[in-house]
């Protein structure tokens, strides 16, 4: 964690906005964007996934866009790897950080890798390895990521402990960190708060955890309180709400950066993000997105009469 | 509390909703709306404002709106009254509950209702000798409304203290019941928690206290989360979301009733609200509307896969 910040903001905007949209951003704009949000304080970015081109046009270019973000200074820059191959081309570009993430329900990740859970394990392993044999000091990190962990579009709730048995496999196999995510946008915030502190139980206080929510039922923003509460200082969210749920039509998708930050820094917790800085990145990602829609309530409400950011308090 | 629930959901948006949009709402639609909401299992709404009929056009038949919703069995009916002569009209008419508002804010209860809060105490007590001269036994309940105890779109922030203090004196005064509001949306979630636990400790548990939220800036279930932590067991809400916030056009309104009746019983908390005959009567609300706005989530995601309402769970 940076000096002086109390939650790590996790910017996922570049990846899972920009994968769930039609709008192909120009490698220009996302780097522009990445750097402006960096200035603007954010100090982790998830710029983009290294999947194939031809099943995700608007990814192609994440090669260059790492190769490039990494020379932004003090950022964190993560990357979406799905097998041994997309992280072997994302440690090449330099990233920072690698996300896999397999599904904890079994019927989610076979619909959507085409993949038993084991399977997935195994696979988790080999990129583990590949890290450690390429870069014995373990100077990238690997991130598990644990999918529908609060519940699955195709096999409804999921068990809690499903979650505790994965996450303890990912740590045994070596993730380094884990994310823990509200895929679909099932979560409610008490369950939230039981499954975090459940979790901190199984895997002690010292794993690195962070929190994935969706908006889809409104509770983005209560999710992501209860986490908080439970203890995650580490949350993902996305500029201007980008990213749908393809199984919810109409609903909308990832937790709103600004609308998160506003919250973390008006109950005291400083995100070390810049809210005006923000909004102007936000500004400027929305110039590009050709009036596809964007979600949040700051843009709209701004702040409050004499709010005073956490950040900017003496 | 009713047996068997465990969040008394109070519905406002016959008063708060409709009084805040252009649409007149005709008495007919506004008891079915009252009577179809109340048999989807809502225990207690607000039907309308006992206020001049040149001002608010919207309530003008708000004592036949009472005289008949107070026809519903097993529905406590409340009103909101500004003053002494709204409470004998309220009473005349029936109402079970007299909601008597006041703002915390010095700056905004002069600008709201051009009185000091001294005033508005005076003017409390008066209603409440009142209620005690001709209905001996209190079978009358009068709730006692604590406006902008968040913050303030004239004073900026609202310290503690001062919610404190104007809620003892509300209970000195004779309130039977709180309710502590977000008036102009500008709440999180940690201060609804520490705000809720230092009011119960210095009114004590037994004093009922509901809470009242805006979602301004996202963060309505959030807070009502938060104030469910903290103790809270009664939360208005609006169908729809209907009511905006005067002082942040374009920001959404109240909290949306159906999304927290969703949030309560995801999170196993009995209403005692069916949902799928709430989300009938939103339905038939919307087709009264002329097109005026509404939010929501629910109505869009629908449930999640293997759902089980509180209410309906063995």
């Amino acid at each position: 964690m940076k000096s002086g910040i109390d939650v790590l903001i996790h910017e996922v905007g570049p990846r899972d906005g920009l994968q769930s949209i039609k709008t192909i951003f120009p490698t220009e704009v996302k780097l522009k964007w990445i750097r402006d949000e960096a200035a603007a304080g954010v100090p982790q970015i998830q710029v983009g996934s290294f999947v194939r081109a031809d099943l995700l046009p608007q990814m192609a270019d994440s090669g260059e866009v790492v190769r490039e973000a990494i020379k932004v200074p003090g950022l964190t820059v993560s990357a979406l790897v799905p097998n041994l191959k997309g992280a072997q081309m994302a440690m090449d570009a330099g990233a920072h950080q690698l996300g896999v993430v397999m599904s904890v329900s079994e019927a989610h990740n076979k619909a959507n890798i085409n993949r038993t859970v084991e399977e997935s394990l195994d696979a988790f392993k080999q990129i583990v390895e590949y890290r450690n044999e390429v870069d014995p000091e373990k100077n990238t990190v690997i991130s598990g990521g644990l999918a529908t962990s609060f519940g699955c579009t195709i096999a409804g709730p999921t068990p809690v402990k499903d979650v505790m048995k994965r996450a303890e496999q990912l740590l045994e196999r070596g993730a380094d960190r884990l994310n823990v995510a509200d895929t679909v946008g099932y979560a409610n915030p008490k369950q939230v708060k039981d499954l975090f502190e459940e979790l901190f139980r199984t895997v002690g206080r010292d794993v690195p955890v962070g929190a994935h929510f969706h908006d889809t039922r409104g509770m983005g923003l209560a999710n992501a309180f209860a986490a908080v509460e439970a203890g995650v200082r580490e949350l993902d969210g996305c500029l201007g709400g980008l990213g749908g749920c393809p199984y919810a039509p109409g609903a909308s998708g990832n937790v709103v950066t600004e609308d998160m930050v506003f919250m973390l820094e008006a109950m005291g917790m400083k995100t070390g993000v810049d809210l005006d800085a923000l909004m102007a990145v936000r500004e400027y990602m929305v110039q590009h997105l050709k009036g596809e829609p964007t979600q949040g309530t700051y843009v709209q409400a701004g702040p409050p009469l004499g709010f005073v950011p956490a950040t900017h308090a003496a």
